[in-house]
C-alpha cells in the first residue's frame, strides 16, 4: 500500500489503517502467533468416565475433570486445571494452569481465564445460628460465563445462593478482582485490576470500572458508567453518570471538592482571619494549626 | 404447621420460624445435598509414607500431603490440594481444590478453606544487611486456623515469626483477604472481600470488618467493633465503635465530614462571600474556583 | 562474648551486635534450618524432554516443566508448580507450591516465589474492534524477574506488549500485590500488600509503597519515594518524596488537610456563625447541619 501524502516510508512496506491500535495487534497477532498445545488428553490427566472432552480439545499434564463435565471442541486446558463435576465449558476456550471451575458453572466460547482464577467459590453469606454463631448460607445458585469473557489472573467469581452470578458477553476483568454472589455485570464491560463487588450488586453494560474501585451490595450500576480509580459506591448510579471517590460524587463535583481538600488548611486560616476582624473567638478545639 | 393467622398458604406445607433466613438456609441444606467425594486417598495423590490420612477422609486427584502430616476423620480434600510436612488438619473440614497449607500449620476442626487460599506463607518482615540490601527474617512460627472457620478464594494467611497467626473459631474471611504475620482475629468476627490486615494486627471477638477496609500494624481492634467498608485504621479502635474513613473517624463524624467535603466549593464561596464585603483579600492561590 | 557494660546476662552466652535485627534473624536460620526437599525429579512431576533441570535443583510432585525450560542449580520448585515452556529459573531459587511462570519469563538466582504467585500473565489491553467489541491486545513481552526478588502469596505480574515488565534486584513484594503490563521497578524497593499498579507504571529504586496504595498507569515514581499506606498516586512523584491520599499529597500537606477533614462541620458553624453576625444568609442547600 502507499504510504500517506507528506510520509516517507522508504522502501518499508505500508499498512494504511482507520483504527491503527486494532490492527496493529492483529498483524502482531499473525506475525508472533501463540503455540497451542496438541489435541488429546495428557495421560497424567484424571478425567472422570462419564465426563466429555472434545477430540479437538486439549487437556494438559494432570489436570482433574470432574464427573458429568464438559469440554467443548477446540478448548485448551493448561496443566493443572481443577474442573468440578457438572461443569459446561464451551468452545475455543484458554483456561490457564491452575484455574479452579468449581461444579455447576457454565462457561460459554472463547473465554480466557488467567491462571488462578476461581470460578463458583461460596458466596460470603451467613446467618447467626441459635448460639448466635455464624453459620453459612448454602450456595447452591451457579456462575455463568458468557461468550468472549476474559478474566485475569487470580481473580473470584462466587457462586449464588439461587440462580447465576453472571458475566456479560464480551466483558473484560482484570487480575484480583472480587465478583460477590449474586453479582450481575452486563456485557462488555471493563473491570480493572483489584475491583471489588459485594452481593447481588448489578453493573450495566458498557460499563468502565477503574482500579480498585469498589461496589457495595444491591447496588445498581447504569450502562455506559464510567467508574474512577479508588472509587467506592454506595447507591445506584444513573447511566452514562462519571463517578469519582469515597462515597462517590459525580466527576466535576469530586474534582471539586479534592482541589479544596488540598487547601483546607489554608481555608481554616482565612476563616481565622474574618473571626478576628470581627471579633469572634474560635471554637477552643479549632484545628487551626 | 398451620400459617400464621392471615397468611394464605392454599394448599402448601408451612413451616414457622423465628429465625427464616437459618431456618431457609438449612431447609435448602437438605433438599440440595452436596455430593461428598468418597473416602479413601486417590491412586494419583502424592502422600508420604509417614503421613497419617484417617481411613474416613478424602484426600483427591493429584494432592500432595507432605511427611508427617495429618488429616483427620471425615475431611475432603478436592483435587490438587498440597498439604506441606508437618500440618495438622482436623475433622470434617474441607479444603478446595488447590489450597496450599505450608508446614507445620494447625488446622482445627469443620474448617471450609475456598480454592487456592494459602495457609502458612512467608510473613513480609525485612531487615537490611551491611550492604544496605533487604534481608528476610526468618518466619519459623505457624499458622493456626481454629474450629468452624471458614476462609474465601484465594485469600492468604501469613505464618509468624515465633509463635501463631491466629484466626479464631467460628470466624469468617471472604475472598482475597490478606492476613499479616502474627496476626490475631478473635472469635467469630466477619472479615469481608480484599480486607488487609498488616503484621502483628490484632481483631476482637465478633468484630465485622466491611470489604476492602485495612487494619495498620500493630493495631488493636476492640471486641463488637465494625469497620465501614474501604476504611483504613490507623491507631487503636475501642471496643463496640463504629469507625469509616483514612484514616478512621467515630462513624457519626465521618458521616458529618463527608457530606461537608461534598460541598466544600460552596463553603470557599461563603468564605469569599464574607470576605468581599469585609474588604478582605483572598490569598492568590486560594482554590475558589 | 562480653555482655555491654551494665547488662546482667547472667551465664547466658552473648552476641553483642551493631545490627540486632539482622543478627538475630540469622541466629534463629542456624538455629532452625528450613529443611529442603531432596535434589532430583519426583516421578510423578510432568518434565518435558526437551527441558533441562539441573542435577542438584529438586522438582516436586506433580509439577509441570515445559518445553525448552532450564531450571538452575540448587533450585527447588515444590509440588505443583507450573513452568510454561521457554522459562528460565536461575539458580537457588524456591518455587513454592502452585506458583505458575508462564511462557517466555526469566526469573534470576535466589529469587522466592510464595504460593499461588503467577508470573507472566497477559496484560489487560484491549481496544474497541469494527463492532465495538473489546478485542485483546496481544502480549508478546516477557516477564524479568532479577536476583534476590521475593513476592508474596497470590501475587500477579502481568507480562508486558513488547520488552518487560521488569521487578528489579533485590525488591520485595508482599502479598495479592498486581503489577501491570511494561511496569518497571527498580531494585531493593519494597511493595506491601494489596498494592496495585497499572500498565507502564515506573517505580524508582529503594521506594516504599505501603499496604494497599496504588500507582496510575504511566506514572513515575522518583527514586527512594515513600507512598503512605491506602495513597493512590496520580501523576509523577519527585524523588525522596513522601506521599499520602487519594490523589496523593505531600505528607505534610496531607496530614494538615486530614486534620481539618474531622472537623469541618466545626469550620461549617463557624462560617455561619460569621454570617450571621453580619446579616448574611447561607444558601439554601447549605450542608450545616
Amino acid at each position: 500500500m502507499v504510504a500517506p501524502p507528506g510520509v516517507d516510508a522508504g522502501e518499508r512496506p505500508v499498512i494504511r489503517s482507520t483504527n491503527p491500535g486494532l490492527h496493529f495487534g492483529r498483524a502482531v497477532s499473525l506475525l508472533r502467533p501463540r503455540s497451542r498445545p496438541a489435541a488429546g488428553v495428557h495421560p497424567s490427566a484424571d478425567v472422570d468416565a462419564s465426563a466429555q472432552v472434545d477430540a479437538t480439545a486439549s487437556v494438559g499434564p494432570q489436570c482433574s475433570v470432574g464427573a458429568g463435565s464438559r469440554v467443548g471442541p477446540g478448548s485448551v486446558l493448561h496443566p493443572q486445571v481443577v474442573v468440578y463435576p457438572d461443569v459446561e465449558i464451551g468452545a475455543d476456550c484458554t483456561l490457564h494452569a491452575r484455574v479452579v471451575v468449581r461444579e455447576g458453572s457454565r462457561i460459554g466460547d472463547r473465554v480466557v481465564l488467567q491462571p488462578g482464577v476461581v470460578i463458583g467459590g461460596d458466596g460470603f453469606g451467613y446467618v447467626f445460628d441459635e448460639a448466635g454463631h455464624w453459620e453459612h448460607l448454602p450456595h447452591s445458585g451457579r456462575v455463568r460465563i458468557e461468550d468472549d469473557v476474559e478474566i485475569g489472573a487470580n481473580s473470584t467469581i462466587d457462586r449464588s445462593m439461587f440462580g447465576d452470578t453472571r458475566i456479560g458477553s464480551g466483558s473484560k476483568l482484570d487480575n484480583l478482582v472480587m465478583v460477590g454472589h449474586n453479582c450481575e455485570i452486563g456485557d462488555h464491560s471493563l473491570i480493572a485490576a483489584q475491583v471489588g463487588m459485594a452481593g447481588s450488586a448489578r453493573v450495566g453494560r458498557r460499563v468502565l470500572m477503574m482500579g480498585q474501585s469498589a461496589l457495595a451490595g444491591h447496588q445498581q450500576i447504569g450502562d455506559g458508567v464510567f467508574v474512577g480509580a479508588r472509587a467506592a459506591v454506595h447507591g445506584d448510579v444513573a447511566p452514562g453518570t462519571r463517578v469519582w471517590g469515597t462515597p462517590q460524587l459525580e466527576e466535576r463535583r469530586w474534582f471539586r471538592s479534592i482541589a479544596v481538600f488540598a487547601k483546607l488548611p489554608q481555608l481554616v486560616r482565612r476563616v481565622r482571619t474574618i473571626e478576628k476582624k470581627l471579633g469572634l473567638r474560635p471554637p477552643r478545639d479549632a484545628a487551626d494549626d
